[in-house]
């Protein structure tokens, strides 16, 4: 997949997008093999650009897809400025108490009324192996180390 | 997939968020069985809310993969409205006289200079099976007739 390794800029700008865009698109392979699409609340936290963790609901169809198998794409689109980066690699659903303690934020008790250890309240963390940038209709490949 | 055959208003949302919002997303699988979404400018044509024609180069990677395995979801997002609309199906690469000149528009000579036989210019055709819409945190399931 790797066109060109040294793109300047482009991890940058995948932080850029992930820190600052409100939501994100995250896809998976459901049970008959098609490709499945979901807007997410951006993550939450990262370790560079290569680990994204965002929550979600445990019982969702998400985590279902998942599960079953871990293929998965997130995908950053900046539509103001025609620029998209898609990140693929694999998806993890996490449901131990330490991932849970650190993305959990107040306020999200509206949305989990059992708190931290809400059993509906889970996450997911994508590590990303490589990406493509589209840009200027010239989109470009390149390798997460 | 279906939960909720006779969900009222639906029809009439993806008619209004194909015919609306400047981008769609479209997902497909590639070689090694990822699923991959790009942002896309909105389909040309439609018809009803079962097949949806779009613009693309037929050199492009998307080309490729829906090629190679014609699974594929496209996704509308209104993001303001906290609303998510995913119609499942097949794509079909199209690169006939007929289907190109249906959906060409002026102006196009900007990115296929070649006019309407450029032969990068081609149709993407996706006919849907049936769909998820996401609002409210409540996803529903429907069937497309």
């Amino acid at each position: 997949m790797p066109e060109n390794p040294a793109l300047a800029g482009v991890k940058d700008l995948i932080a850029r997008m992930a820190d600052t865009l409100p939501i994100a698109f995250i896809s998976s392979l459901d049970a008959e093999g098609y490709p499945c699409t979901k807007a997410m609340l951006s993550p939450r936290v990262r370790e560079g650009i290569r680990v994204f963790y965002f929550t979600t609901n445990t019982f969702s169809l998400r985590v279902a897809h998942y599960k079953a198998n871990p293929k998965a794409s997130i995908y950053f689109c900046d539509a103001d400025g025609f620029k998209g980066m898609m990140l693929r690699g694999t998806m993890e659903v996490l449901t131990d108490a330490a991932s849970k303690e650190m993305i959990w934020r107040e306020g999200d008790e509206e949305y989990y009324p059992g708190g931290v250890t809400d059993p509906n309240y889970c996450v997911l963390k994508f590590t990303a192996t490589d990406g493509r940038f589209y840009s200027d209709y010239y989109p470009r490949s390149f390798v997460i180390e």
